[in-house]
C-alpha cells in the first residue's frame, strides 16, 4: 500500500510531504525531485512569483546514503517568502494588529465554498491551502513515484497540445522525439508551428489583462499489461488516473485515449485491432485506447489528457460580494499569471507517476527493491507465456 | 464512512452488492431500487439480452420494515440466465466435457489485459467479471444513495448530449424540464429534434452492423455548499466524480462543468461572478464550473459528462489473435446492442449519487437518519449566517 | 489489498460475506469453508440454538470449477430459522400488529450503548446485528484466508487453555500434537486432566445458572519472516492481530507470545535468544515473543491468546431498564449456552487467519496463484540468503 | 475521516508527524504539546539519552494564530544528537570510510526480523525506524487528538499498576486523584507502597544489569456513549483500542476493562447492571467492563491496560548471531534505561486519544469546531430522550 499526505500553507513557513510504503533499497536522488520542481516552475505566462521561488526540496527521513529504508520518505520544501508573512500568518499568538482579513471571494477558486464549508472568517484561510503553489508537493510526490517506475523502465512526459482554443496539429512520428521537442518548448508543445501561436495568444491575452487555459497529454512508456483490475470499481486504473488527474487545480476535464473523440465515432473506428509478434508478443497497430481496456493496463503507452479552465485571477475583474458587508466587488488580483498550463502539465505527470506507482505496488508487492525486482520478472515470464 | 462491496460473474447464479455505512432509520424501498434497475435496461439500440434480464433486488441485511438498521444491506440481483449457464460456470467441480474456453480476447474490451494479469486461459474468466452486466450492481448502490441524499433535497438525473456525433443543442430553458423530456425519450435525450437523428443514426448503424457511442451528462440538484474539500487531493468532490465515472465501462473521457470547453475560453468568459440575494444567500448567474469551485460543491447544480465509447462487440468484426493458438482472427460476437449510452447514463447518475453520498456522509457523520438531519440543519443555519 | 465486508442479522433470511482481493486460479473447497462453520458450532457448553443451525456456506461469485477468478467471492449463509422470523423481522412493510419490541437491555451485550448510538426504539434492532450469530461470517471468510495460506504451509490452530478459572497445564511436548488432542476435546483443550475439570465447571455453572468464560490460544504455523512492518503503527502484525481479536464479540483481552507474564519477568528471562544453524538458518530455542519482533513475524510459531468474559445472558437474572418506561427490572434470557469459550477459540482462528492473510498479501501482492508462489519462493530464497 | 503519518529515524535529523482531518478553528497549543512530550521523557529507570533530547514540537502548517485551518497539521520535532550523526546517517552521498554497519541483531527487537523482510545488510537501516525514540510523534499526534477531545470534556490519564511483578493494590476511591498521584509519582504509580517497591525493584534491576516491564492502565473519562459499532468488525471500538496499544513498540498484551479477569469470572459477576437516574440517564454501579459494550462505548470511563516487556537491550547480555558472518556473539547494549513502563503509559494515553478521536470524528463529522459542537449536542439531546 502506497500512500501520502501532504501538507502546507502558500506563505506558510514551509510545504511537507509524508510518502509512505515505498520499497527498501530503492535509488531515490534529490537532484531528480529538484528538477520535477523546476519544470513546474517554468513556462510562458508565469508572473513573478515563479522566480521569486526556485524550489528545493529536503529529506529529513527514509533515506539513507541515497537509498531508501523502507521507512516513510519524508520531503521539506521551504517557502522562501515566509520572512515577509511571518506575522500574518504566524502558527500561534494573537494576529497583528493591523491584520486585514481577506473577505473578498474570489470566482473560481475555492474561496466561498471554503469559507462556508469551515465556517473561515478570513478567506486567506481557504486560499493559502487552495492554492496551487500546494501542487508543488504533489509535483515531489510524483518524482518519487517516477523514481520507482523508472527501473522498470516505465517513463512519463506530457506536452500542451492547446492553450486558449490554440491546436497542436503536428506531432513528430516518433514518440520519443515529442518530449524532446516539448522540454525545449516554453509552452511545452512539441508543434513549433502551434507553438508559436499560443506564445501569441499567451502575450495578447496578457495585454488585456485575461488569463488562457488549456489541455495538456501526458504520456507512460514501458507500463507493463495488468496495472489495475476491473474487478471492482476502485480498482480500475482508469478511474485512478481520472481522479487524480481531476484532483489537481483548475482542471476541469480528462480524457483516456482518443477520449470525446470515442464518442462520436463509430465502433469499427475506434477499437485497437490485437496482433501478435512472436518476438515481442501481443500488438497493436493503434492506441486509441490510451493503453487501458477494461481498467487494465494492455501493454501500450499510457495516454491521458486533462484540460485546464484559465487561472481565475484577473486583471479584468470578475463580480463577488464581500462576505462580512455583502456588498458588491469588483475581484481583486492576487497574482500574475496569464498562463499556467505549462505548469499543470507537469503536475499531471507527477499524478499520473503516482497513480501507477499505486496500481504497480498494489500488483507487484514486496518489500526490497531487489524482491520488487524479481516479482517484476517472474511475472514479465508469465506474460510471455500467454 | 460510507463503502461498498460488489460481486458476481455474468452468467453466474446473481450479484451481490454490500453498502456499509447508511445511517440507522432512513426510509429503503425496494421499488425505488427496481425503477433504477428498469431505467438501466432500456434503450433505444439495445439488443435481446436486455428483455430476458428484468433484474430485481431482493434486501436481505440492513433493513426491517422499510428502515434501515445501521447496518450493512445487502442487495441480490438474480441472473435469470443462470439455468442455462449452471454447467459451464459451475462453481465447483469439473468443467463440463464439452466446455469451450473462450481463447479469442475481443479488442476494446478487458480481454486480453485480464488473461495477462490474472494468468487465465479461458478469456471467459475475464468477461464474465469485466462485462457491463455487473453495472447493475452500481446501479442499485446508486439507488440506496439517491434514497440516503433525497431527504435533504438532492436529486439527479441525466440526458443524453450525443450519440455517434449526434449532438442536442436546443435544451428546456427550464433544468427540471431537462429530466421530464429524458425520461419519455428513448434515447433520453432533451432536444427532440436531435433526438429523432440520434435514433435513426442507431438504427443506421444497426444495419451496418456498426455500434455507437456518445455523451451524457449528469446533475445533482439541491447539492449543499461544503461537500469535498481543498485540503487534501483525495478528499476532492471533483476527483472522487471523475474517478467514479471513469470507472464505469466504457467511459473514456469526463467533464465537470464546461470541461474541455473552459480550456478553450479566456478567463473572462470562464468563472461564474458572485452576487448575493438577502433571501436566498449567495448566487450566481452562470455555473460553467458546475457547482463546484476548488474541489467542492459550492451551492450550484452539479453537473458532470461523461463520454463512452462505442460497444466493442461488432458484426463488422475486428482483427484479434487467439491466445492459445496465436492464430489471427476476427474477433466474434457476443451481444447484439448498437448503442447503449442512455443505459450508461442512469449508470453515471449511480455513481454521481455514490460520490455526493460519502462526501456528505464525511461532511455530516451521524448514526441516525434523526442525527443526520439534525446536522444537516445546524450546519444549513452555519451557512446562511456567512 | 485484501477486504472484506459481512452482513445480515441473526433471524434475518441470511448472512452475507463479500472478500475482494484474493489472487486467482486459487482452489478454494466449500466443504473447507464448511468444516469450519462446524467447528464454530460446537463444544460442551452450547444449548440448543447451535443444533437447529448446521450451517453451510454457499458461494455464488468469484469461484468456478473450484478455482478463484481473481473477482470478489461471495458467500451466504441461510439462517434456517428465518421462517419463523419472516413476519417480526420484514425486511419491508409494516410490523405485524402483534410486534413487541424489545425494550429490555441486557448488561453486558450492545443493547443500551446501540439504542443511544443508532436511536432504535426496539432492542431487537441492535441485538440482531450484534450477535454473536454473525461470527459464522467471520469464520467463513477466516477459512478462504486458511485456503489462500494453506498452499504456502501456514497452518492455525487452537486450543482452549482456561475456563471459568480452569487452566490447563500440561501440554504435549510435541506442538503438533495440541491440535490433535483439541480437535477431539469437547472443550478444545489439549490438557486432558484439566479438559475434565471444565466440564465439570461448565455443568456446574449451568445447573447454577450461570455462565463460563475463558481464554484460548491462537497458533499460526509456518509463517514465514516479514509479514507486517515496523515502519508505521498501522502496519504491524502485533497491531492487527491484536485489532482482529478484540474486534470479535466477547473478547475483552488479547496477549501475543507470553503476553502479561512478559511484565513481570526480568528482562533476562523474556527474549529469545538467536542462533543459526546452516541447514534451516537462523533459529530460536524458545518462543516467548510469540513469533513477532517489531511488530514483524520473525519464522517463529505465531502464538496469541484471548480472554472471552461469560456469556452476559443469564439464567440467573441481571438488573436493567425499560428503555421505554424507565422501570428496572431483571434481564430476560434469550438463549441457554453456558460457555462459548471452544466455538470462540474456532473465531479467533479465523481473525488470526485474516490478519496474517492481509499482510501476506500486502507483502506479496501477485494477481494470480502461480504469481504468488513465484514471488513467495523468490523471497524465501532472498531470506536463505542473509 | 481522521487519519496520520508518522516518519523520521532515531538518530535522523527530525521526526515528522501530518494529521488530517480535524476540523477547522480548533484551539491548539504548542505547549500541551511539549508537556505531553516531556511527560514521555520522564520516569525512574531512564538512562541518559532521554536528558539529552527534551522535545519540543515545532508546528509548520494546518494552525494560524493558535487556530486550526482544517488543512493538515505537520509537526516536526528535531533530533537534538544529528549533528553527531549527519555522516553517519546522510541522506544522500556515499557512506563514511569508518562506517561500522551493525550486523548484530538484538533479541527481542526488529532486528533481526527487519533485515530479512527488508534485505538490508546494515542492522541499523532497521533498527533506527523501529526504535521506541519514534513513539515521540505518536505522542505528538495523540496530543493533538486531546486537544480535539477536551472541549467535548473528554480527558485521558494513565497510571502504573505493575512493574517486574510489583502490583500495585490501593487505589484512591476517587477515579480522580489517581492522576494527580500518578503524575507526581516517579513510576507513575497512585498507590504508594507499591511506588516505593516498584522503584526499589527498578533500582535492583539496574545494579544487575537487567531490566524490567510492567502494566499501564489508560483511562478516559467522559467519553459519550456510542462511539464505535458493532454493526462491522472494523469499526469496534474495543478492537481499534486494542490495535492501536499493541502497536507500542514491547507491548505484548491488551485488556480492557478487568479483562482477563473476566475470563475466570463466572457470568454473574461479570456484567454491569444497568439502572436509570432522572436526572443523569442510565447508571452503572460497577464498570467492569471498561465502558465498552459490543464494541461500542458505553457513557461509562473508557479502562485499558497494556502489558510491557522488558526492555531488550541489556547490560546482561543475550545470544544472537552476526548476519554476516553468522558467528554467535552476546548482544550489545545500545542504550541504558532499566524500565520504560512510565513512559510507555504516556504513549498509551496518546494511542487511546487517537482512537477515541477516530471514533468521535467518525460519529459526529462536521468541519468547522462550531459544527462540530453543534453536532455533539443535537446528538446527546436524542441520548437524553432515550
Amino acid at each position: 500500500m502506497l500512500r501520502f499526505l501532504t501538507a502546507g500553507e502558500s506563505h506558510g513557513p514551509e510545504l511537507t510531504a509524508i510518502v509512505e510504503g515505498l520499497p527498501s533499497r530503492l535509488p531515490i536522488q534529490t537532484t531528480l525531485i529538484d528538477e520535477q520542481l523546476r519544470r513546474r516552475q517554468q513556462g510562458h505566462g508565469r508572473g513573478g512569483r515563479m522566480r521569486i521561488e526556485s524550489d528545493r526540496v529536503e529529506i529529513t527521513s527514509g533515506l539513507r546514503f541515497g537509498k531508501t529504508l523502507g521507512s516513510p520518505l519524508t520531503m521539506r520544501i521551504r517557502n522562501r517568502d515566509w520572512e515577509n508573512w511571518k506575522e500574518k500568518m504566524a502558527i500561534e499568538g494573537d494576529p497583528p494588529e493591523n491584520l486585514q482579513p481577506v473577505t473578498k471571494p474570489r470566482p473560481g477558486h475555492a474561496d466561498l465554498a471554503g469559507v462556508l464549508k469551515y465556517h473561515h472568517e478570513d478567506v486567506r484561510n481557504v486560499l493559502e491551502r487552495s492554492s496551487a503553489r500546494n501542487t508543488a508537493t504533489l509535483v515531489a510526490v510524483g518524482a518519487v513515484a517516477r523514481q520507482l517506475l523508472a527501473p522498470f523502465g516505465i517513463r512519463i512526459f506530457s506536452h500542451v497540445v492547446e492553450i486558449g482554443g490554440v491546436a497542436a496539429r503536428e506531432f513528430p512520428r516518433d514518440i520519443e522525439a515529442i518530449p524532446e521537442r516539448a522540454e525545449q518548448s516554453s509552452v511545452r508543445c512539441a508543434d513549433p508551428e502551434a507553438e508559436a501561436r499560443m506564445i501569441e495568444a499567451i502575450d495578447r491575452a496578457r495585454r488585456e489583462g485575461n488569463t488562457l487555459g488549456g489541455v495538456f497529454e501526458v504520456v507512460a512508456l514501458g507500463v507493463p499489461p495488468g496495472l489495475g483490475s476491473y474487478v471492482h470499481p476502485d480498482r480500475r486504473l482508469d478511474g485512478r488516473l481520472a481522479g487524480a488527474l481531476m484532483s489537481i487545480q483548475a482542471i476541469k476535464g480528462v480524457e483516456i485515449g482518443i477520449g470525446f473523440e470515442a464518442a462520436r465515432l463509430p465502433g469499427s473506428e475506434v477499437h485497437d485491432e490485437i496482433g501478435y509478434d512472436p518476438a515481442i508478443g501481443y500488438t497493436r497497430r493503434t492506441n486509441q485506447a490510451g493503453g487501458i481496456e477494461g481498467g487494465v493496463s494492455n501493454g501500450q503507452p499510457v495516454v491521458v489528457r486533462a484540460a485546464m479552465k484559465p487561472i481565475p485571477t484577473l486583471y479584468k475583474p470578475l463580480k463577488s460580494v464581500d462576505i462580512h458587508t455583502k456588498q458588491s466587488f469588483e475581484a481583486s488580483v492576487e497574482r500574475s499569471d496569464t498562463c499556467a498550463v505549462p505548469a499543470a502539465a507537469v503536475v499531471g505527470e507527477a499524478m499520473v507517476a503516482w497513480a501507477l506507482a499505486v496500481s504497480f505496488r498494489e500488483k507487484f508487492g514486496g518489500d526490497s527493491f531487489e524482491e520488487l525486482q524479481a516479482q517484476y520478472q517472474s511475472y514479465m515470464e508469465l506474460v510471455k507465456r500467454r
